[in-house]
């Protein structure tokens, strides 16, 4: 294995013999050096090295950490070096050899496509990038659990979806992160470079700016707009809701569902489930259920606690948890405790989504849990968005379609519990993996079966 | 060769068997039909034909226009397929195999890199695709010969420039239409989203927001910004000059040089000269010689008229032409008369660049001009703005130059210039293919050493 480390010396204190020496010592082969930056007193380099386990490496960056005048800048390991010079590119889909096909693709020839694009703007479908490409857009304000970072390092994030938007269903998605601005210039930004794409996927935006933000852009562009966050969770938590509900043979209509953290994605994950039946769906967050009997300053609040909780029960969280059957938290670690998941119905479904860590470990729960999904990899049931998006626009964008809506969600929730049989469902298994090559066609179908049906597909 | 001809027929009064015969015994070979749009009374069709010459192309599209009952939309010939679905894509440098992988380049592994640049913005030049990327900014309200048109009708030029942004020089453009807007709303947009990108390559806007947007967007950004229309032109303008007078043994000090067409090109290309040692140059436009002891309505004609014309003539172009050495024409066709260059000093250097109809054909032009250059390609020495922004944008992205000034556009020029030997120079060749290979290493470096020794370097 190969580590990369930033080193700043003082010239004065150390020299580079002393370094090698070091190195060499604790196990490290030195293979490239490169100056990054050379002045009078101090000088920044590159310095690579091989190392053949974890130990020698961290006793290499152990002993040079002791060195006087030496500074480590940073460390390069694995993830760093994949991340070097950025994770996507972008290739011409035919070379241009000879000055006839430089004509063609480019002036003079290319004018006649423009104009063609001119007089009817649905051929940019046909004749541009339109056809294919997303834009994932950040403002960098709610960055995995990193908060509001700059959006300079949100792109590693945005690069990630975008190969993954690829590999997945052959998207042509292109990051783009923005500085923080009002939602209002976050909107008329992404409305003026809408015409260059044929979708938006919103991603790591702060509420409450991101409902405005989408809400907004959803009713003035012709293409779709999805913000990740909210809706592809609430997807992917909603298939394997309906997987997990298959398992303890309930029916959505009739089990209390009990939804704390009522954020972006909580407020997603409600109105998902309530589109496909829920019926007792009680909303928790720091001011206890939400109930229309009280008035709340966040108006997202409001509009939830209008059509949820049918039996106006009040109280904290351990007040409705009693005799729940599903328990889904996209809030903190912990809220939930062991005696909580004792007071729900029988057969408990609890879905602790709190990233990286839920708000309750499946060890704990798991003794009377009956079905456990979280948000992390190293449990069974990972509720991960990139079983959604990429199938999603995929769908989205090959019936033309000129929105992603509640139809289309719904649709493409059931399409992800599908790809697991009957006979294959089990209560470690309610969550296909995102691996699954059947995930991205069964989405797809559905999605554009759905945008047909509710009208907003464009192309038949 | 293969067309594509959209159809729209009205059922009562055409039937598909009638137009299958009409290709058919026009010489074409019908090999696929698809649905585009099905009506009651109308229905959408592409029909894809092989022919095997032109003359039988034009024959079934004639014979097609006079039958009752179709509309041909439009007709898709070799540029047109070339366009299909769009000219690039994104691509991912690396493949996602397994969920270890995955985690590797997105959640969880990828917080770290965001981390560090969130601490040093830097890094985001060592781990994101700002490193390599440059934004084609159009807002389509000047494109090609076209004027204002949509910005989906833009994109098929900003796609075909990310080709040879990639095919010439490696670097990774992408295409961004936007909506027209005010200058200061535009200059706001891109400044936001400037974070993703390691330069911003404007193209294809109107003057005068050109100019402000230029201007106000090197002032605030620290990367490069380049509008290709003002100085890419003015560059290969500039190369083309330098080895012209080098074959007529001139010097620029010495040289009268009349610009005709003071709009954006004009005014870059006057900048160029005169950066170049020019000292004698004289600019034209509608209200003739510009001079300073004139005001003009238009800002930027009375700082041209500021910094040129020193001995203050005054007159149309048929009265400053008198004994000028060189002639650079960015205005509008048959401008320049035969006898205008009669009228020039010895061995005169006409560079006549209105496009794609000259201010004087070369035919006209050459019993008296000693060289000549338009921007077409079917004449020799074609200034083409494909010989500089490949190679120009590789340097300042290799040096990470926080701008692109003018001692670097000069040392483009100059390293254009040099690309033809001496012995190899003649009137038909002072201006390189832009297939010769040299071209971007030249101005690579040379492009680097400038803005080093200038100061806007930021990497050794």
């Amino acid at each position: 294995m190969s580590i990369i480390l930033r080193l700043e010396m003082i010239k004065e204190k150390t020299s580079f013999g002393e370094i090698a020496t070091i190195v060499s010592n604790a196990g490290g082969d030195i293979v490239a050096i490169d100056v990054i930056k050379e002045e009078k007193s101090t000088t920044v380099r590159d310095i690579s090295i091989n190392v053949n386990d974890e130990t020698k490496q961290q006793r290499i960056i152990h002993s040079l950490e002791q060195l006087p005048g030496v500074t480590i800048k940073h460390t390069s390991d694995r993830t760093f070096l994949i991340h070097s010079g950025g994770k996507i590119h972008v290739k011409s889909k035919v070379e241009v050899d000879n000055r006839e096909e430089m004509s063609r693709v480019y002036t003079p020839e290319v004018a006649r496509v423009c104009e063609a694009i001119d007089e009817d703007p649905d051929l940019a479908y046909q004749f541009t990038i339109k056809k294919n490409s997303v834009a994932v857009i950040s403002d960098g304000t709610a960055v995995l659990g990193l908060g509001n970072i700059k959006p300079e390092a949100a792109m590693p994030v945005m690069e990630g979806k975008a190969m993954l938007f690829k590999q997945f269903a052959n998207v042509d998605a292109f990051p783009i992160c923005i500085e923080p601005q009002s939602a209002e210039d976050t909107i008329k930004l992404i409305k003026a470079l809408s015409p260059s794409f044929g979708g938006i996927n919103l991603e790591d935006i702060a509420s409450p700016q991101c409902f405005d933000i989408e809400q907004q852009l959803k009713k003035e562009l012709n293409i779709p707009v999805f913000h990740d966050d909210q809706h592809g969770t609430a997807i992917v938590a909603l298939a394997g809701l309906l997987n997990a509900l298959k398992l303890v043979d309930k029916k959505m209509e009739e089990c209390k569902i009990v939804i704390c953290g009522i954020g972006a994605a909580g407020i997603a994950i409600t109105n998902m489930v309530l589109k496909a039946g829920g019926k007792n769906v009680i909303g928790v967050d720091i001011e206890g259920a939400l109930t229309r009997k009280q008035t709340y300053n966040n108006e997202s609040w409001n509009s939830i606690a209008q059509k949820t909780n049918p039996h106006d029960e009040t109280g904290e969280l351990y007040d409705v948890i009693h005799k729940a059957d599903v328990f889904i938290g996209v809030s903190a670690p912990g809220i939930l405790t062991q005696n909580d998941v004792k007071q729900m119905a029988k057969d408990p479904i609890v879905f602790a989504l709190a990233n990286p860590h839920p708000e309750i470990t499946p060890d704990e729960a798991k003794p009377y849990a009956k079905v456990m999904a979280t948000g992390r990899s190293d449990y069974p049931n990972q509720v991960n968005n990139v079983l959604c998006f990429p199938g999603i626009f995929r769908g989205a964008l090959d019936c033309r379609a000129s929105d992603i809506n509640e139809d289309m969600k719904l649709a493409a929730a059931k399409a992800i519990a599908s790809t697991i049989d009957t006979e294959e469902l089990n209560e470690d298994y309610i969550i296909p993996s995102v691996f699954n090559e059947n995930i991205v066609p069964a989405i797809r179908d559905a999605v554009i079966e759905a945008a047909k049906s509710s009208g907003v597909a464009r192309k038949q």
